[in-house]
């Protein structure tokens, strides 16, 4: 490994701090203006970036790259358009800087708040799409951060292009253009200097695949949140409505197949085995689904190909679905409490009783009764914007918005308080 | 470094992996149960657990302990009395399990609710007074967690007689033995291998010297909390009550000066130094303080010793404060922005203002205005119960009570919802 890149992160870094000590003091009306001045910057640069964005298609089509990952690198002009409008719903979103999370008068009369602060620098390291670029940058600024942005290199021409665009809109409305950098990708030390710059970058967010984020957690000497390994599970209950339980299974298994809420694992108490397993099998085929099954779901279809261990370990984040029958609502949670990666769990029930057992049994981000796993989205459940789904339980677990990048300082006035 | 006790501490972890799920699904009756049981136990068995604190003592004395490490090591009657009431007192806080942070009904119907649980299994490693191992273990239980408390060698008798007496009282109230274990400290190794217990251990939170967090953070593949470096200014504005401005400065100093929220460098507007130099070098003198100044600050006293840079990037823990004159408001930010350690920075000033200007430009877990530094404590600022407090920005800053030893899950609840 080489560490020529180093120096480069540690100058952006540097300059990065020196931003965040301004955005820091920002109020809202002047971040929100950025916001704004970049959305429009984006719009009115599309051609620039889409230039930019086919040398990396077409580098990457050189390369070999897969269609899928060809498909999620390209832009078009509708893309440019909704990376903008992306910025302007995070200039919508109120600003967590300042929000009061804790406050009262103590029995001393000293005054007390405990307020939300902005983190300061955040690194960002992210795989594929451009459209992250955009994201983050948008999602830290309004926070009060400065962001490093070190995406792939297949992406690097169009992470590159957005990023100057950006830095000139923030720039032309007297916030400081370091606020937003993009990080040199060409070599991997500029990942691991990213990783390893202590008391310059106060987080870093992996977004990627679970080599990705293992590689992150493993070379990290800053503070990281882990992200987005989901190996999901929908168990469908001895008491379930069978026709909702399937409507949820087709859902969250194949309404988008490469996202980390996707179902990649059915268990199917053995009460309604009889019933709900031809059903299932034959909804799941329809939509071609391969499903890696027990005995009992291979006595189903000849189809079903046999599950080994390995199935039940797997986020196939494709038309794969591992698939058990169990004995018992207890088989289901020793189950999930084995291959769960604490992402999503789902329960389909009819039983309070059960559901409040669930719930207290399984130990994930988000637990779904009666409803898909794919509602675990920082825009389903309404917090405006998301900048990833934290699968650790430190800091915050699930998906994280404005809120989770902040930090807080307790303010503490008295009228000459000692001890 | 050998790694023999890496078996003996994994297999501890696995046994608090099966407890925690235990607690997880306790009531707060029951946990408030143990807890009474642990606090009489302590009392019933004062003699056990003086005589090995009394072994501790005998080989710390042998071994070449200064008097004030054997001072912290120390036990009697009344200081075990007063373990049993912190247990109380955690018994009487509210139980933060359960609580729900946030909460709505979605547009399309679904109910979320986000609620606290516990974390799993915590790590403590900490050095010293045998106390910590009472605290930690009744926090972590309150808070559902189970508890593998790493103490210091040199008081391996007492913490594990402490931990002995606690894990049968919490086992007479039936909840697992095992929510409590103390790890064998007599190697290096046992500390390794807590940091480094992936997927066995959810969290350690290290509480000394800035050695052992330090080599912690280095050391850990597991998520850390840093606790308690603190290099504390107190800055005395042009605006200042100089009688409140003298109070809190002693106070902030020499109330208690081995501690992580006592004051450690002094700074001054060059405004009010011609009245409040003699004033708070005679104060600080009279109390045995040495004072390492500038310039300013030796004109005003033969004894005032001059100031090194490292005077002033240093936590002394005793009776020395750095001192300095500040030309204006920007020097005395500037200062604390070089040489601060994040814990806490305090303002003297009559002037909101400026009291608003240092709030908005110091980076701290907490900020005092018009009051000492001493404040910062979990017991001072009513959160009942402490066991750390965070100088990292991630998860929690600042003053560490139950709330902070718990993670949330999103819970949702559907109707049958698909996207």
């Amino acid at each position: 490994m080489t560490h020529d890149l180093e120096p480069h992160v540690h100058d952006a870094a540097r300059a990065a701090r020196s931003a965040a000590l301004d955005l820091r003091a920002a109020p809202r009306a002047a971040k929100d203006a950025a916001l704004h001045a970049m959305a429009d910057a984006l719009v009115a640069h599309t051609d620039e970036i889409l230039d930019a964005n086919a040398r990396d298609v077409e580098d990457g089509r050189a390369a070999g790259l897969g269609d899928h990952i060809i498909d999620r690198l390209r832009l078009d002009a509708d893309r440019v358009a909704a990376m903008a409008q992306g910025i302007r719903d995070v200039a919508a979103l109120p600003d967590p800087v300042g929000e009061v999370v804790r406050g009262s008068t103590l029995a001393n009369g000293l005054e007390l708040r405990q307020v939300r602060v902005p983190i300061g620098v955040i690194g960002m390291i992210y795989e594929g799409r451009p459209n992250v670029t955009a994201d983050a940058a948008a999602i830290c600024l309004k926070a009060g951060n400065a962001v490093l942005l070190r995406g792939s290199r297949s992406a690097s021409a169009s992470n590159a292009a957005i990023a100057a665009v950006l830095r000139d809109a923030v720039a032309s409305t007297g916030l400081p253009a370091d606020a937003v950098q993009a990080i040199d990708p060409s070599d991997r030390s500029s990942s691991t200097a990213l990783l390893r710059a202590r008391g310059l970058v106060d987080l870093v967010i992996p977004r990627g695949g679970a080599g990705l984020i293992q590689a992150v957690v493993r070379d990290a000497l800053v503070p990281v949140i882990e992200t987005g390994t989901g190996n999901v599970h929908v168990y469908v209950d001895a008491d379930a409505d069978l026709d909702m339980a399937l409507d949820i299974v087709v859902n969250a298994k194949t309404q988008r197949t490469s996202v980390c809420n996707a179902a990649e694992s059915l268990l199917v108490h053995k009460a309604v085995a009889d019933d709900f397993l031809p059903r299932v099998v034959a909804a799941l085929r329809e939509r071609e689904v391969t499903i890696h099954g027990d005995d009992a779901f291979r006595a189903t279809d000849a189809e079903v190909v046999a599950a080994t261990e390995e199935d039940y370990s797997t986020e196939y984040l494709s038309l794969d679905i591992a698939a058990r029958v169990v004995d018992s609502f207890e088989d289901a949670v020793a189950h999930i409490r084995t291959y769960s990666s604490g992402h999503t769990e789902a329960i389909v029930t009819r039983s309070l009783p059960t559901a409040q057992r669930f719930v207290a049994s399984v130990d994930a981000a988000a637990v779904m009764i009666n409803a898909s796993t794919r509602f675990t989205d920082g825009g389903e459940l309404g917090m405006g914007a998301e900048i990833g789904i934290s699968t650790q339980k430190l800091h915050a677990r699930g998906p994280m918005g404005l809120p989770e990048m902040t930090t807080t300082t307790f303010v503490v006035t008295g009228d000459g308080h000692v001890r």
